[in-house]
């Protein structure tokens, strides 16, 4: 479904995070979608198009983030730290911020977020389980577990005020996968716009968990809890099959990055660097 | 497969409900499964035509149900009410009419039935989220409790007597879907024969519980446990997207028509008309 | 706790089936927790007492029901056929009864409803299984259907209208086992009371299933998910152990009386009387 | 077991939030379990006794926690806000408090950490419910999302680094009951005591969650996942039944504060306070 | 129960393993239950007193296991190898002897087996887990893969023929524990025979799973599924607690004997004695 | 992909089992996975080709198999007895032959293996059930058995050593479906093929189950827990549908091989030849 073809159901939506990886590719894609997108990051963004504005904020500025969300329909916060980082760093922009996102929200009549959480908070499970919505988490690291914090905090705003959130779990969204482990967790840039259409659009939500990964070969995933979600991923990472040829070298036995789903970031939080 | 290429391999199957909506849908449909299909309404029905006999039946009516299962190898049970009504009418048609029709079936040496149960027996679990043959039941009305009681009814025959049934928790089946919440429930006729199909020419089916929707975008049903079936649905309720657009309107927190997987009916039992 | 020693919490409760088994002992017992039990029956009652109304009804009355339900608070629902019989009589006393009385109760805004429903909704689990609140129903005969009904219609009152029912699923509830079966489903009176204090008093029991059995040592049943009532049986089957002495004969492997937790009830349906 | 005829097996004990209510408790009764307890709080404390060392401690002081932790072999962790606050003092006390007494702990090359998590995790499952150690949690606001974070954090420094934690959901644990919820939810100050001593003292416990409560007779917690821990409560609130005496009132449909575990909780949430 | 006031139900018990610790145990206390209990071992027995037959038995050979059978009602299988051992002596003791002895059973029509499995069909399972009779087998050598077998094929046996069988996994039955680990596993001799009773004694078993233990405070059996046998043990390990009094010193991390159930035996497997 | 596009990544794969059924259909189809592919059997085999060994091996010879594993890098082990037969072959093929093979394997230092298990490990699963990789087992006769040893057999391995298997529970892998049953076991040759090449090529396997069928139209087997393989069978066995035409023939009640998963494997075991 082109852009052109549908209608701009929403007023103003704003995108957290534009300067961001995602962040800047999504705002190629969401224009349809609203009269208005507000774009928003912490760093420097590109001029305002037609369609936009373009409003620079430091999610842990709580009077910022409420003046931010004046006007918004609907919320995708990609906005905060998204690799690890030392936790002084998270706790400013992943909790403080997230949280001062959601009490804005809360204040301005906001209906909707759709809120990146990660694939890392589930890092700590095997890359022979399978898991889904309702397996306890496991984060792996700071990242991971901020993103814990932020599904919980929009559980809260769920259960309290009916503010609805689907937490989109997401795999690795990048042009193609950069490493073997990336085949199971791809997300192709098409299916994460599908997964965000399918988040903002459906009547009822509610709060709801979903993995966002393509439609890969090799699943850690089991999306059924989300099935109302009528997310169905149309990419796969079997496309980038010649990246990563057949081997017989297994990995060492105490190979974390290669036991758990989270990967190299298992091994690199913070609390190590002393 | 069209009918032209299969044999008739039942002597007579009884069809009930043949003059409502679905049972004329399936009257031309169903012709090459049996030398003679029997058709019987409490209403009027158009005559006869070749492989067909026409039997005007109260299933209220005791002794008239155990004549017109007489011959009968198997049965399609789409009889009864099948919308919300007055307790006092479900409970003639569909409380003693299926059990009139199940003592039939036994006393007659009948060896299967295929029962039109609904997804109103659950329609009180929420539109978030996706239930499966054992969730408990929430009927949301008169109708969806006569339609528990009908699988009850069923299971006892199963446990006691060894009669098998199938019931299908039909969504809604129609020529196209009328409302935002039949994109989800939409079976179309075409996948609604396939699966009648399936229950009735798979050996072994026990006593099975399935989900009636086509392959749907969105699923509040995980028919996993009925796969045993065979029942791989063709169609998709994406076929009409265009009928719903997108939109931004969310309805209102406490709109319990799309709370509800029941839909409006949630809203329209009896004990309110009073 | 005795009578004497608590105050009369309610103004009026009903108590249906007052002439049954289980009703006069509950006529005895029950007396402290009313200014008013209101005694209900279609067989013949003692006359009332101090604090005692008696009215006898036929539930399968409508307007009748509607009448005896005014100015009550709370019913206990013992009223009915309680062993297995014919559908006709079943279809009157349990299904149309059970509906008109939760239709009145709606109507006078009883609050909450202890329901007599029994070990039969499950009887054709087997003897070596335990089976909890979700798992799924195994009526074995008419009997057990019609409190599967009961079950199904209260739950619907629950989630439509906000009236709270206790379901008990009563085991054998005499002065001492008379099988060794009921050595595993025997309730004790007092266990009985307990419950039915617990179901009643509780500040939010919403719709609870719950099996009646005391703590005998066998245990077909897992109350976990009833915890929140509070019950816990004062009493064990232990106590008749000299009744039920050790033995070597084991039943015929194609015993059903000893292979279904429903017992002899599983071949006692009246599909087989003719 | 007294403390008298116990050995003392820990070198040193950090005990934080001795200050505090139950920290006060727990001052006098865990003396014979190491030759030195610490005592640490923000507030005032009385003065060192003998076996005892007190460190006034701000917990958001990364500092000033490293070198609270220097000797310590286990760590109590009952500092921080125990009820809900704003935002902005949860997340000095409780999350970045939390982090860094984890931090520290690791660095210090403590084996073992009992957390004073909260039933506020779990706040927005139903008085109905019955939940385990996997249910999704719930928070009711923001001090139970402040100890998910705990319980999320401490998984994974167990997961990364083997520091093993007992993270105790505690109910209300106060000379008796204040309220008829907290009927469920007491924990007796002896049986605290041992669920301390059971998480302390087990050779292995990894990362286990368990509810703290006594053995209360109304359940909304199942512990058997925590069996391994060993923890038999001893006291019941029964036995203040005499101050709840039984009433016929029930709750208002909407009255959230008997609706959801968290009582009162679920209502107090900053949010609204402006 | 003492012997001297229970009739004695069967005509002839047998019971493998006679001359083994449990063997010599039971033999004292199961005389009541049969006029003829017959003993069987590979090694030298005491001789037959009153009441016994006294049978020396190779169960690896089949023909004898057939005449061993003659005239036996019901079997106490304790025989075969009961610690880790060379696969070579396991196959023979513990496999082809248990399948020996089941197809004796079945061509003499025995009724019931009590076979005794052990912890160790489940050994490599942490000590920080509740496993329950489905949870998947972690055996934790050849002597716990033989359980397995056994476990396996008396499934079968019940399957195809009706046989039943009582599955014991017995923790450690020792007049008192002899490690720390044993205050989990322990299993007092009283409490062994009355789990013996239940399973002999029980109208119906058919293939039950159950785990051997006494009511220890430290549980990681969750025996709930067996609840039917009416297993109720009466002695606790913690009356041996002055046998490990408390102890802060923490087991390794990598001390396999301390993570897994199976205790030291996950490092006794023959694979690496060379 | 051919397997001329693929480098040969493995030095030496051994293929147990290679003048069998499935083995000679392997032998022409895995030789681009390795520079040399060992073929073992106790039968003939067709001489050695380029890049083939062929090692002629009784499995029940530990050190002949010790011999034959020298060099070898992965093992498919499709070797001993693969359909019922007397429990003194199977003893020897499957249960001292897979111990050798696995002891062998762990001594030269192998891997990973791939076990031919076989859907007789579950055959007497009823054929209206759906089961997964955890659902209890149910062997259908001795051969089922000894699968069942080789699944907890490798489980061991995998647990204390770290060698990797995939189990796959074979279906019927035939060029095409012999009976009707086989509709639903059917697995085509290329699917066995992909799914061996699943299981040796990812990275980690761990210990996995999988139901080895094509992607037939029914299903009686949920593979979600081995999604992480990425088995995406291609083949159904709906191109076989014309051989099994609709029919209203329903078998008899009691006929146990089309109530059973195992089929007529269900009443083949070697109990009854005497």
């Amino acid at each position: 479904m082109t852009n052109e073809t549908i209608s701009k159901p929403f007023k103003r939506i704003l995108l957290t995070g534009a300067a961001g990886g995602l962040g800047r590719v999504l705002r190629e894609r969401i224009g349809g979608w609203a009269d208005v997108v507000r774009l928003s990051d912490i760093g420097e963004m590109d001029p305002a198009r037609a369609g936009e504005e373009v409003v620079k904020c430091d999610l842990s500025d709580k009077a910022a983030v409420l003046k931010l969300m004046e006007g918004v329909d609907a919320v995708l916060h990609f906005g905060g730290v998204s690799t690890e980082h030392a936790f002084e760093d998270i706790v400013q922009a992943n909790i403080i911020g997230t949280y001062n996102l959601y009490e804005a929200a809360h204040k301005c009549g906001v209906k909707r977020i759709v809120f990146a959480s990660s694939n890392h908070a589930m890092g700590f499970h095997r890359q022979t389980e399978v898991i889904d919505a309702d397996t306890p988490v496991r984060p792996d690291g700071m990242y991971g577990i901020s993103k814990c914090f932020g599904e919980n905090l929009s559980r809260y705003y769920f259960d309290r005020t009916g503010l609805e959130t689907v937490c989109i779990r997401i795999g690795s969204s990048f042009p193609e996968p950069k490493t073997r482990r990336m085949m199971v967790t791809y997300l192709s840039y098409d299916d994460l716009t599908e997964l965000l259409r399918c988040s903002l659009f459906q009547p009822r939500v509610g709060h709801t968990i979903v993995y966002g990964v393509s439609n890969n070969r090799e699943q850690w995933y089991d999306n059924t809890k989300a099935a109302h979600l009528g997310y169905r991923p149309k990419d796969s990472s079997a496309a980038f099959d010649h990246l990563f040829p057949l081997s017989a070298e297994y990995p060492a036995k105490d190979d974390a990055s290669t036991i758990y789903q989270g990967g190299p970031f298992v091994t690199q939080g913070p609390i190590y660097k002393d």
